[in-house]
């Protein structure tokens, strides 16, 4: 059976669940907490991060956008990408926006602070960058709801991985109840949208065992 | 003409620059020195990030990966991703490491507290994150080391995104002389190809007024 190893709060792993699940791909999953460094995590990603996705053949791949990527090629049944090249184009920026400027300011910084430093117990919360973190929200979620205002999805006519990148690290952050969702009422109705997917509810059904998300978490009429 | 946006010791530039010499994609260059945010740049890209590539038929891509992912389906001459999926896969995932762990660790620490904060004045260099970013170099440069001994080029057998994505990172921390480069001799023997390919030819040719590189930047014979 296809394993995919990955932690809850990772934007990284929520992206591939959701990429699996939308194409209909059967998985099961192993929970990674990736500050373990388990050995049997660094012999299939010496990078010691998450996701790692082995294949019933045996094989591991890593990183989740290599992940996707490779689901797209192999698995072209439901496409998550658009099949002209300038549009193909708009939606990996859009996924390089959210992995990268996005993970930077806002889900690294909220969950890393607040969640994984707290796991760890390993430091204390640095509350400048927590202020930090929730001021650049604002203008990432002001973004969201001007591409969301002239297009059906963020990175075009058709639902895509840009979506699902988006939906994976603000899902990370909402868990946080750290989403000013009332200051945007378009990006508010797209994130409506995917989370009444079939494939977003086992995101919706993640509890973290002493850290339960707040009400509207899982609550489509949010 | 085909106009590239770009910023010297931008890791994400280099690596367009390198990507379109290697397919002889003729272009030009415009300097951004994107923390002056200049409203041109902003309207081609509004998360105000270099690089742009803007195509001779006026429209504008932005994200490093996005645009060289654009190139090869685009211009296919002299691939630069295998054409095996796994092998893909294993290309982007290096990709994915270069981009995500060192640009994090490495790259935007050692540039942004020696070089951007001393071209901004804004802020005084942080020396805890120059050390943190000085010691994680050695991890990189070792695991490149052992790509390097099992394989002709660090995705496989042919020359690759996953190369031109590493020399792009390394040359930008080379530029600060903070590239240990003597630790590691099947690390520094693949940049010496690197280096002596002719789309690396402007990248060692670069030069910040008022901050030149090290004499050994250039050599091939460092």
């Amino acid at each position: 059976m296809r394993m995919l190893h990955h932690f809850w709060l990772s934007a990284p792993s929520r992206k591939v669940r959701i990429a699996l699940r939308e194409k209909d791909i059967p998985f099961e999953t192993t929970l990674e907490k990736p500050w373990e460094q388990r050995p049997e995590l660094l012999a299939l990603n010496p990078s010691g991060e998450v996701p790692v996705l082995v294949e019933p053949q045996g094989f591991a791949l890593a990183d989740g956008q290599a992940i996707c990527e490779f689901l797209e090629e192999v698995y072209p049944q439901r496409p998550l990408m658009p099949r002209e090249v300038r549009a193909r184009a708009e939606v990996r920026r859009l996924i390089g926006w959210f992995d990268g400027k996005f993970a930077r300011e806002v889900t690294d910084t909220l969950v890393g602070e607040k969640m994984i430093k707290r796991m760890t117990r390993r430091d204390t919360p640095n509350s400048a960058l927590i202020r930090l973190g929730l001021s650049s929200i604002r203008h990432h979620l002001a973004y969201i709801g001007e591409l969301a205002e002239r297009r059906r999805w963020l990175g075009g006519d058709e639902f895509s991985l840009a979506d699902i990148t988006a939906a994976a690290h603000l899902s990370a952050v909402d868990y946080l109840g750290d989403v000013p969702w009332s200051e945007c009422e378009p990006a508010k109705d797209w994130y409506a949208r995917i989370k009444s997917r079939p494939s977003f509810r086992p995101i919706l059904a993640d509890h973290l065992p002493g850290a339960p998300p707040p009400p509207h978490y899982a609550d489509l009429d949010f």
